[in-house]
């Protein structure tokens, strides 16, 4: 079990600098690119089937995470971004097809992808896609056109009401970064910013909090991330870009009563053990154990639990994209380890992140007043 | 980083055996007995809300994994315990509501709960169960009513279409286990027996060949499950139950042209790099070193590589469960990195476990001829 810890990792973070100007979304394997075909397995999109660089091509923001109410967020972009078109007008524009739904909101093209399983019944939802183009009239850092395509992640979306905390879990999404990291590699895609959003378990801070990761770390407050290569254990550095945080931080001083934070996130494998949960089938720790973990992870500098920051942080930072993580707490872990909030609290806390993101694409787009 | 190695669960092991006659599920949980309420978060049951003895008392048999076709599934039950009533009756029981499906085969209840997201659109498939009560007519060797309850969990059955290899991942079904384990030891079940039933991919056989897991093993080709507890890891046994195994391979016998094994299954966290695929975004080794890996693995007695297996086991074990994991490999590892089966074809390699597992059960039902 040997340990290549930075060795690997430092050649291919320097890579990461090799760009002036445009940066690039490129992927680590050698072998990719000589492939005759690359089936993007899990997102059911490949080389060959689809003109990859016309469909994705202009992408410059992807946002991970589980609005998990597609037509709601395309209203909800639709009011955010000012539009006149009568909110009525906003239909299914691939209602004819079982493959996509398709909500055009001005701008902004909403599309969720509804892949029958193999049977016939069974419906996944792939995921969603936001597309705005800014206007010739448009002004901002960027250029005339921007898209922003927000992806997704069907397990995102559909096991959202199930795994109201955990989203994707490290492993999902892993799998799903390798297949959209290559999707934007094949696309050509160039200067994208990752942005994942979701829910977690607060430190020491009230429910409702949004935390803006500065550093991602693991259940030993270490800021890596180890990923096991064959039967060797790569360690990876689990940074995020800190200028991004830093513009969401001041895009979430915009929006009243809107309490935000930067802090560390810890990423576990595990729900209940993992977390110091006192329910669950197996706990072998004390009440007091329990508190002086979180209290240690606290003074470490962790403001929320969570189970995909790590391996985001890692791969993304990887592959050249700048990338967040931005999480509302649901509840405070040094209080309780169950979520009890009122239902219409809890989908107000779940909105908070997609409001900040919504705000801050908007001023991206030089949307804002 | 201790590292607290059997102590821990050589002590818990040994309760597994401590049951005479009847064995119950019991959780390893001082506290959890102790609480005014215990909400099942993810499952929305709990002791306060729901008669969970009433409900799950007599539940023998779980399956976790994803038929991915629940009317389907009930119809295929239907026929295999031989019912006459026709299948057109076999009608959605809960049409009206929208929380769950019901479908009667007989003395096969397949109950499918649909669950509302915190938006009115986005629905979740929560789980399945299938009931079968035998008759008094029936004999076999666990008594005169029988309950079958085949746990389904939602992000299984909803993601299949979309990790058709990889079901739940460790982190999930570790959330499902804890909930689905505690539920059982609050309906007071005893003498239950656990099956996860899958897809994975092959080591040195046939795609379509189905494997029962004797040992789940971790990358490094160990039988163990290292769990994380608060920041100490404690390595647990993986093994499963043998009696179960062999009893399963002895149903396979009888059901013609069904290729089966016995033998270790490898559980990954990771599909691409964890798996030695050359594809995804991230691939730093040579197609040799992966080959090497791949056939050490085979050596060391791995037939297949799934994402469950190893906590499932260890999970199951410690909770005095009799576990087996039974599933069909969709691709050959030593030849392949990218599933490219006709569709046909991986349909009916999918409905093997199934078929196995209705085998076993109509045999412990007595039903066979």
């Amino acid at each position: 079990m040997a340990s290549v810890i930075p060795a690997s990792n430092s050649s291919m973070r320097s890579d990461r600098n090799t760009y002036v100007g445009k940066r690039f979304v490129h992927v680590k394997n050698a072998y990719l690119d000589s492939m005759d075909e690359d089936i993007l397995y899990h997102l059911d999109l490949g080389t060959k089937t689809h003109n990859l660089p016309a469909m994705f091509g202009d992408v410059k923001f992807v946002c991970v995470g589980s609005p998990n109410r597609m037509k709601a967020f395309a209203l909800f972009m639709h009011k955010e971004l000012g539009l006149e078109e009568a909110e009525e007008d906003i239909k299914d524009i691939c209602a004819g097809t079982d493959r996509y739904c398709m909500y055009k909101t001005g701008p902004v093209l909403t599309i969720m992808a509804v892949f029958r399983s193999n049977n016939s019944e069974a419906i996944t939802f792939l995921g969603s896609a936001i597309l705005i183009r800014g206007t010739g009239l448009l002004t901002c850092n960027e250029g005339r056109r921007y898209v922003l395509f927000m992806y997704h992640f069907a397990r995102c979306m559909k096991t959202f009401s199930f795994f109201q905390q955990h989203v994707m879990v490290i492993p999902s999404i892993s799998i799903m970064l390798h297949e959209l990291i290559t999707l934007l590699h094949h696309a050509r895609c160039c200067d994208v910013t990752i942005i994942r959003i979701g829910t977690s378990g607060g430190i020491g801070i009230a429910p409702g909090t949004v935390v803006i990761t500065d550093i991602a770390v693991d259940s030993f407050f270490k800021p890596r991330f180890e990923q096991v290569i064959l039967d060797n254990i790569v360690t990876r550095s689990t940074e995020l870009d800190k200028e991004l945080s830093e513009e969401l931080f001041n895009c979430s001083k915009e929006i009243p009563n809107f309490p935000t934070f930067i802090g560390h996130t810890m990423c576990t494998y595990d729900f209940y053990e993992g977390q110091g949960r006192l329910d669950g089938a197996l706990c072998s720790f004390s009440r007091e154990k329990k508190l002086d973990y979180l209290k240690r992870a606290y003074k470490a500098g962790v403001r929320n639990i969570e189970m995909e920051s790590t391996v985001f942080a890692a791969m993304c930072g990887l592959c050249g994209l700048k990338a967040a993580v931005v999480c509302v707490t649901l509840l405070n872990r040094l209080g309780c380890d169950q979520i009890n909030l009122p239902h219409d609290v809890l989908v107000e806390y779940q909105q908070r992140p997609q409001l900040l993101i919504s705000n801050f694409i908007r001023r991206r787009l030089g949307l804002c007043d």
